[in-house]
């Protein structure tokens, strides 16, 4: 690191050919501005399970060596052959990680959109936030209002676009409220907020009766632990009473996403008079958007013949609704920053403590409530 | 049986609370029609795939016996505990079979409309149809050409739409080719001749060496044979030379359909540039219109996050697209039912011998090329 930024740590994760993958720091040279660009001093950024796909890939972790000094680390794993035909499209490739963060504009372009932001704090999203300095186009710097400091301002896209983006898709896809599974994350407590604030049908599904406990606690309506005995009749229950026909699965893996289908057809039944050998013709979906769970995905198909499972992404919603929209979500986020919005860390390191197995084992777990915020400058 | 047709057989299948399955012929009075109805004696009616669920619902054939009169024969069967709960809708409730079938007019309603039809063969659609005489609305009555047998309009409906509409919904949902499991099928081999004449890519999945030569011999492009060691190999390279984004799948339960999601996903990787751990941005369909496996589907997910599976039914998709779209697929299987929608039975029955073990035990096989007509007043 350089004091005036034209070099500064990048944290890069690289899959070798032979199976091994390697996280590091590597010190780099900050790519100058062009004329519509600017240079922004990294002060906050979090790790977001989306995230972690790309920072350990699919090595075991279970085998993971630290090597290098206390200032610049190394990190090096297994990737289980099994698993290598997954990665074919990034070996031997160094990848930068960080899809968000937050921080200073240090240098700017020539262009007067690029200049105007010079000190201003704003917020970023992209790819290689992990990292002292980063280069991005003045367009996609969002500016944070006076007052709100970068750490404040780290995890404005991801989460809290993609909780808007659900209750978006609910609306334009016709349906009238809402499933969320691995529902106490970050992102599950936003989604409440959303949809407590817009009086929104929100039914969270949670892994213990602790993770109800949170939910309950910043007033959650619906909660249902798919751990209990009778999950599938207060699934089934929840659904009757909000009529939610479209659910956001971030585990993947696993009989819940057909679990939560059955149960929607179950609640859409209940009063049916005739009997239908297809089910019911109310389109029930799932989206899956996470992978807690990486093991496959088992649906028994006893819910009738119209239904749909899918992926959903969040940088192919906002392409989809277009740039107009997309703002106005963005807007939203800004003007809740602090109360909706809000992300709590439990845990601040540096780009070298990012990389100490100690803390790599606590932020891989994905565990909810825990959420690290690293600070590439923290002295 | 009365020779005016005031009363006649009808085939019904019947799910006790107690866990017994009875399918039963049952002589009732034909329903007057009213002003708009019509009276048909059914002369030709298929047994589809679609009509088995009905028909035997959830029943351990296995323990299936013949009882009752050759005239009146009546087949009673258990229905494992396990599988009660998805028949709940339809217990102690005698229910009519057959989907589609064709006959002559023999009474009809006032209305100008139900007169003209006097003593014309036409095709329908609509349940109930394993049955001497059907009375049923002279709007719904597809008149067959002059020169058209009952036996070769009776599977007018069902098989051509069916694969008319997997035409249909790659158009408008922006695919250029298709992918068919179980595609030896008296189906799969309309839809091949409609592939052909249109000079749409169709990429055929079939299950055993004979049924590739099936195909073959109708001049099909593209077979590949699930059981083959180089299936997954196979199937990509169909996928790269058609460009098929889009499946019907006939199978449903097991890994078939997630394997069509991974080869689409590799085939339309093959040439990426950049690596995207979120996979393509190309949409890959696949939609469940059967059961032949109705165990659970399962899907690894190995193919990046654009994605959908979902069921697909006739009805709703005929509904989709509206009464005049509906009307032009119609006219499109009346010009061309006795060339590409041409259907082929092995067997013709009478209604007493389709509730035969014997012939039961075929036709529930649902092997490829075998294929069931009734002829309900078969002498």
């Amino acid at each position: 690191m350089s004091a005036d930024g034209k070099t500064g740590l990048q944290l890069r994760s690289l899959i070798k050919k032979s199976g091994e993958l390697e996280i590091s720091l590597l010190n780099v040279p900050t790519r100058e501005p062009s004329a519509d660009e600017v240079v922004v001093r990294v002060e906050a950024t979090p790790i977001n399970p989306s995230d972690l796909g790309l920072l350990v890939g699919a090595a075991d972790m279970t085998t993971a060596k630290e090597s290098g000094t206390k200032d610049s680390p190394v990190i090096t794993a297994r990737v289980p052959d099994a698993a290598m035909r997954a990665m074919a499209g990034r070996l031997d490739e160094s990848m930068p990680v960080g899809n968000e963060g937050a921080g200073v504009v240090i240098r700017t372009g020539l262009s007067e959109a690029a200049k105007a932001l010079m000190g201003k704090t704003v917020a970023m999203i992209g790819g290689a936030m992990y990292a002292q300095y980063r280069t991005i186009g003045a367009g996609e710097c969002l500016v944070l209002p006076q007052g709100t400091t970068p750490a404040e301002g780290a995890s404005c896209f991801v989460n809290p676009l993609t909780s808007l983006g659900m209750v978006e898709t609910m609306r334009r896809e016709g349906h009238k409220a809402l499933v969320h599974t691995a529902a106490a994350s970050n992102l599950g407590q936003m989604l409440n907020k959303i949809c407590l604030k817009d009086d929104i049908g929100l039914v969270n599904i949670v892994r213990s009766p602790q993770q109800a406990e949170v939910l309950h606690k910043i007033g959650a309506k619906n909660v249902v632990d798919s751990t209990s005995k009778t999950f599938m009749d207060d699934l089934t229950r929840a659904l009757v009473e909000t009529g939610a026909t479209l659910a956001f699965d971030a585990i993947g893996g696993g009989k819940l996403a057909g679990q939560i289908l059955t149960c929607m057809e179950a609640a859409i039944s209940r009063n049916a008079k005739v009997y239908s050998r297809y089910g019911s013709n109310v389109h029930k979906q799932v989206y899956i958007y996470g992978g807690l769970d990486t093991g496959p995905t088992e649906l028994n198909r006893t819910f009738g013949m119209t239904w749909g499972i899918g992926g959903w992404l969040l940088f192919q919603f906002l392409q989809k609704i277009g740039p107009a929209d997309a703002a106005r979500l963005r807007q939203r986020v800004i003007a809740e920053l602090k109360t909706t919005f809000a992300s709590h860390y439990t845990k601040v390191v540096s780009l070298q403590e990012a990389l100490q197995l100690s803390h790599i084992a606590i932020y891989r777990k994905r565990a909810t409530g825990e959420k690290y915020l690293i600070k590439p400058n923290k002295g």
